[in-house]
């Protein structure tokens, strides 16, 4: 057909053309494809031989939105959460472009040389596979993720903290029971996503470049007292004397925020990623804080198992009113109000909850 | 009658003799009381013309559990809430012992030399009148209590700390519509009553002592990032050395937090409020916040109004669920399952919030 040669509507058609695809081959391996989706239990004990594939079937599973699919990811994680768990579960947070996936890779290398399985997993709620998340972009960890010991997992492609929270979570069980030694968990810190990676990790590190001027200046509230070490990327060449100084400014910062409940002292350290340098004294560190806190890591699990139960239950109940369209039309009229003092906020707390109460009833 | 001396139930009792209570007197007392009861329009009347005993009852009503009361407080607030504020809302915190009381008093002496109207509140969960709450104790200001310019009102007597939040921001509304230029709002820094009051006022004082060593051990988590002014008491006789040294570790370790939003860089300042010294830069230090923030603070108040509106909705959708009984039963048994890992947090939740809703049904 040329170009720009306009066809009427009412021209004849073609017909579909039948293809060659309903052949016996083609059928037989459609069955076989149905046939190879696996149970269950059969998930289950794949899981707890280390299979991978099962791994990321049952995580493909929890990320799900299909109901059985949740049904059946709930049964998984029923079996596997009671798994015995000496494992580490550490968060990673730093803004874009300190280097993270080298880091990771660097660190996971290290710690898969020396026979231990290393997991990694994201929670970055604004991004999709195809939206730029580092993990995303499996490419960037190429030696890791060709490594039998270790297990690579973008964030789910989720739009809610909670859900890619929760997701994440449940994957965290799910390496476990796989027999992962050290779960890594990265975040780009969008948000409020380092207080939810906070609150699923044993130990938290922020990864710093050294800057030029105010160390402090980049860093958002409430970050310094989550971390339990600022590790320096990037600290060599000419950096290396700026990296010195940053140190010497973090230290001295860490210095002036509350002393931690279990009495770990934040470190501050250096590494070049790039060049392969300091990770063995990262590792050293995280491994201190845990000879340190000892058990305290192991209660922290628990008031986190807590914690979690108790967020999920508040976002729902929440979800559920702002869902309410009859409490959205009311509550932007209301908060304008509100917010420009010609109605008390209390009464008119008061008005929407008794609105979504009726809408319940 | 003699002491165990039996009487049978058949026995014939004595009628009861009508008291003398019943007087032409008592009757016109108790007349003159009931019409005494003030009418809504004439306590918005009577707070507007700046009558004392007017806040006093209306702050009574807000504080009121019963439901006549409550309604009538409502509609004393939208009446007063519009009201044009140019006001200055001051929190002051600080553990006990260091010198709150004096410290109030003192400035608000001050304030009301200036010829300015000054209310003090304070936001203390715990206590009641009786419980020993500064305020409570008004012995202790026992100047500014007399001032006809001052006006001071303890905390109420309520049990949670939502509750007493809005009462205590219900009465910055009629405060204010009495007229008052400064409201100072003290908390005695129990529990989760900082966030309380820095959720309510335009500038938060953080009172300390000079310490021997580190500074910073004595201070909660949270609380250096709200505070835009650390004054430092008792800064007199033997302790001034000690004051001038807490003095510069304080600007270090402010040095060490996030920039504020708005600009505002947090300073360090000394007093003795026994001595009166330091007062007067306390208060120019506030009026260079009111300067350098302008327009600042009424956005700031915006927000504050919207931020009160949602709390008071999820507080009352949390405390909804955790008082319903059926909740109650089942919550303790799946957390402790949940902490040991026995049950993931989220089926545990799915299956709570199930319940709920079927209750509300």
């Amino acid at each position: 057909m040329k170009k720009n040669n306009k066809i009427s509507a009412f021209e004849e058609k073609e017909g579909i053309h039948l293809t060659d695809v309903s052949n016996e081959a083609s059928i037989a391996k459609i069955k076989n494809f149905r046939k190879r989706q696996p149970s269950v239990a059969s998930l289950i004990q794949g899981i707890r031989d280390g299979d991978k594939t099962a791994l990321s079937r049952a995580i493909t599973l929890v990320e799900s939105k299909n109901k059985t699919h949740l049904v059946q990811a709930n049964q998984i994680i029923e079996a596997c959460i009671a798994d015995k768990k000496n494992t580490l579960r550490i968060g990673i947070t730093g803004v874009p472009g300190v280097g993270k996936s080298t880091f990771i890779e660097v660190l996971g290398k290290y710690l898969t040389n020396q026979g231990k399985k290393v997991a990694v997993l994201a929670v970055d709620p604004t991004s999709s596979l195809s939206k730029g998340s580092i993990l995303g972009d499996k490419t960037r960890m190429e030696v890791l993720v060709r490594d039998e010991n270790a297990f690579i997992r973008p964030s789910p492609s989720e739009d809610s903290l909670g859900g890619v929270a929760r997701k994440t979570r449940e994957s965290i069980i799910l390496c476990e029971a796989a027999h992962f030694d050290v779960i890594l968990i990265e975040t780009v810190g969008v948000g409020q996503s380092e207080t939810a990676v906070h609150g699923m990790v044993d130990f938290f590190l922020l990864l710093k470049l050294a800057g030029a001027g105010d160390e402090l200046q980049g860093i958002k509230r409430g970050i310094m007292e989550m971390t339990d070490t600022i590790v320096i990327n990037k600290a060599d060449g000419k950096n290396k004397q700026a990296a010195n100084l940053a140190k010497i400014e973090f230290t001295r910062a860490l210095h002036f925020y509350p002393p931690k409940e279990n009495g770990w002292v934040p470190k501050v350290l250096q590494c070049s990623a790039l060049e392969n340098e300091g990770i063995s004294e990262v590792w050293q560190t995280i491994l201190n804080f845990k000879d340190a806190t000892a058990d305290a890591i192991y209660d922290k699990r628990k008031y986190q198992n807590k914690f979690w139960l108790l967020q999920t239950i508040e976002d729902n109940l929440k979800m559920q009113f702002y869902e309410d369209t009859a409490i959205q039309q009311q509550l932007e009229q209301l908060t304008t109000l509100v917010m420009n003092a010609k109605v008390s906020p209390f009464v008119a707390a008061e008005q929407l909850l008794a609105l979504h109460q009726k809408k319940l009833k």
